[in-house]
């Protein structure tokens, strides 16, 4: 038998600045705007939910930008996560691929969001915070902002979209043992979620709605900031962490990726170890292809428009440019909850706009069949989301075999499945099934897009 | 803020020997009793259920036993295990005392589990076993069979016990993304478990009945082995890799512990943190208090006898030595399903007797609340059974405080809480009770001890 082969950096190699794209783009990305004047948006207009150092980090074009030393000593805890050569999954296989992934469920909520968040909770803390108020899908985003607010000493306010809040009740133990309040949404606390439970009193939510909510909630209050777990610029800051890890661990596995895959939905993990690999690229280094995954059921980069939208469905947000499917429109239902946003980051945007990323589409029983495989060959059950970059690195490493050429592909195993075993038993009990989108209602989605000069 | 520290080896210094307290003690063992004839049982008598290189650590002398490289290859994925400092822990205790805690839910199955899982199926692959079986309660060691058992090709049947199998679906789900068959026992598949539903068609099952099916299974074919995840002194030997790691761990830190603290349900998690520090002192080195923590609920060796009593209900195996309940013992329904045992492993029933050990109870509620207050400042919940040790530690510490004194406090946070939500859940919701043990029940249950001259 071959074993997998773990590439650990010492503590000492815990990277000491995030790398910033913005400072190696060949073309700066569009601005984003305010809603209604349509102009570029200054700092004062987003002082109300975010805290100066990240409003700063949004817009900064230096390269390195520091990573606190409180933020480093909790990042320790588990990083550097490790990065793997996954020796059996080769075998299993036979392909002549080097196939590598780094693993990004050794955090303490088990997904590189925390990566982030306690990057956000440490610039509230600091500028005298108490609170924080966030919404989540799945789950994964608000359990890793609960574990940050647990040890900055902040309170932490969830808005869990009510299917989710019901679906899934040991998430919502996971927040409440840290000890974040977590609210079904939409909920009778803000006049947003009111106005929801007027008109239709069994709404079970949105993720647009409990930004809404959230954002509300934040912005009645002096001392509460509301936080976002993907999309903005700085969160891709915070998760270059990870690519800038692997590019340390690479030199000690003598090697180098021809290629780099991860999934997207709001597109903070493909980011964070893309980024630094790309950053070399653009000042001269190795050219590499770098693979964006997404759910075919919500096709952002693949099907989706490059244009001015909102974050959101009730348009609180300001606008951005990225691709969009259209800010009303509304996945069907699969188990990846993380990858279903009708958007995606203004920065991963733009780089795939300027030729750089190629996107690729999955259906999900394609993707937990991958899941299954990787799992009885490396020990870790991926999480749904991850599941989608574990088949695109298959299919790749299937295609070195039929080519007879070795290529060492990475992918990032964002987070471990161990809160979505359900999706797995629908898929052994046969209950899954692939979820089209609909071209209509993306027609009619994309038909209401903004219309920027 | 004050941080924790992580004390990481490097993976030269994964241990190449297990250490074997057998070559150590003051006085040997007792031996295993054949349950017909009341002498020491061979080899013979093991082999139709167990391999021979097992048989042997079983009844070895020798104080190292090498590692198998293919072994230590796959603990390389996880191990050497994190040792942490938790000084967010002291600071929200406020407390002088050093606390220190070995992690072991790293492991792909989030558990200690692994460490025997995957020696023991070394063994039999190597012998040419081709399936092994087993039984679980609350299903780590079947999710911990079922990992080895894909990574060595090895056909897995797990007997889960019925009233988890249907409580706790997402464990069977995890065992069977690895390939194992996970069946509801009492089952139609053995005699043993026809005759109990024959007389009680809705029995929820129990470990005993569970032993049963599986060793059944085992001995009516040639090409089908056994596995037992605790008390048996070869599973002792495999945990101590823990331990084996935590010494050098503390020459890292230049500290040594003053107290070793784990949970113990069969006995291995306790073992294997805490025989190599008494096997140095043993040897002459320094004296370390060994705190052995149990569900009051099932008060093994805080209330037991020690006598020699079967190891399941319906009394196929051997006769071990050990601290008992009485093998018809029915402990309450608390959530650390892996402490609900009526027996201990013998080598930790001797040292116990010896003097060695300081046992001692705690109920449900009061483990809950240590762990709720070790997740929040740590940033782990850890498994029900861990809570056990964290309360133990918690108290240790306070006391610390009351008496003026730094001592370093050592524990086995042996799994994570992941698949135990539901149990959190029951605490926030006020339905979790604390549950006593029937005095006059035990006492039925050790009156019908075998009689051992």
């Amino acid at each position: 038998m071959t074993d997998s082969v773990k590439y650990v950096l010492d503590e000492r190699d815990l990277p000491r600045y995030w790398y910033n794209i913005a400072a190696d783009l060949p073309a700066p990305a569009p601005p984003v705007l305010h809603p209604g004047t349509h102009q570029p948006v200054g700092p004062d207009d987003l002082a109300p939910i975010f805290p100066m150092a990240v409003i700063e980090q949004e817009v900064s074009l230096e390269r390195e930008i520091e990573i606190p030393e409180p933020v480093r000593d909790i990042y320790r805890q588990w990083r550097p996560s490790p990065l793997y050569r996954a020796r059996r999954l080769e075998k299993m296989l036979d392909t002549p691929a080097r196939i590598y992934y780094k693993y990004e469920g050794v955090s303490p909520a088990g997904s590189h969001k925390p990566n982030t968040a306690i990057a956000q909770a440490f610039y509230n803390k600091q500028e005298g915070v108490k609170r924080i108020t966030t919404e989540t899908g799945a789950g994964q985003w608000g359990s890793a902002l609960a574990l940050a607010g647990s040890f900055f000493g902040l309170e932490i306010e969830v808005f869990m979209v009510k299917v989710s809040f019901e679906q899934k009740p040991y998430r919502r133990s996971f927040m409440e043992t840290f000890g974040a309040r977590c609210i079904a949404s939409p909920s009778e606390l803000t006049s947003a979620g009111r106005a929801v439970l007027a008109e239709h009193p069994d709404s079970t939510g949105s993720l647009g709605i409990a930004i809404s909510e959230a954002v509300e909630r934040s912005v009645e209050r002096d001392d509460t900031k509301y936080a976002l777990g993907s999309v903005l610029n700085h969160v891709m800051l915070h998760q270059t962490v990870i690519g800038l890890e692997a590019l340390k661990q690479f030199d000690m596995a003598n090697d180098y990726p021809d290629m780099v895959i991860a999934p997207t939905g709001g597109g903070s993990n493909f980011a964070g170890i893309t980024f630094p690999f790309l950053g070399e690229q653009l000042r001269g280094g190795r050219g590499i292809d770098l693979v964006a995954v997404e759910p075919s059921a919500c096709p952002t980069l693949t099907r989706g428009r490059y244009a001015y939208d909102f974050g959101d469905t009730a348009h609180l947000t300001p606008l951005v440019k990225m691709h969009t499917l259209g800010s009303t429109y509304v996945p069907p239902g699969f188990h990846a909850g993380g990858l279903r946003y009708h958007g995606m980051a203004p920065l991963v945007s733009h780089v795939t706009n300027l030729g750089l990323v190629r996107p690729r589409s999955y259906n999900q029983l394609q993707c937990f069949e991958a899941g299954v495989q990787f799992a009885k060959a490396e020990g870790v059950i991926p999480a749904p989301e991850a599941n989608h970059g574990v088949r695109a690195a298959i299919d790749e490493a299937i295609r070195c075999k039929e080519e007879g050429v070795s290529r060492a592909i990475l992918f990032n195993l964002c987070g471990h499945g161990n809160f979505d075993m359900q999706a797995y038993r629908d898929y052994f009990d046969g209950k899954l099934m692939d979820l089209a989108y609909d071209d209509g209602e993306i027609a009619m989605a994309l038909a209401g897009l903004p219309s920027v000069a």
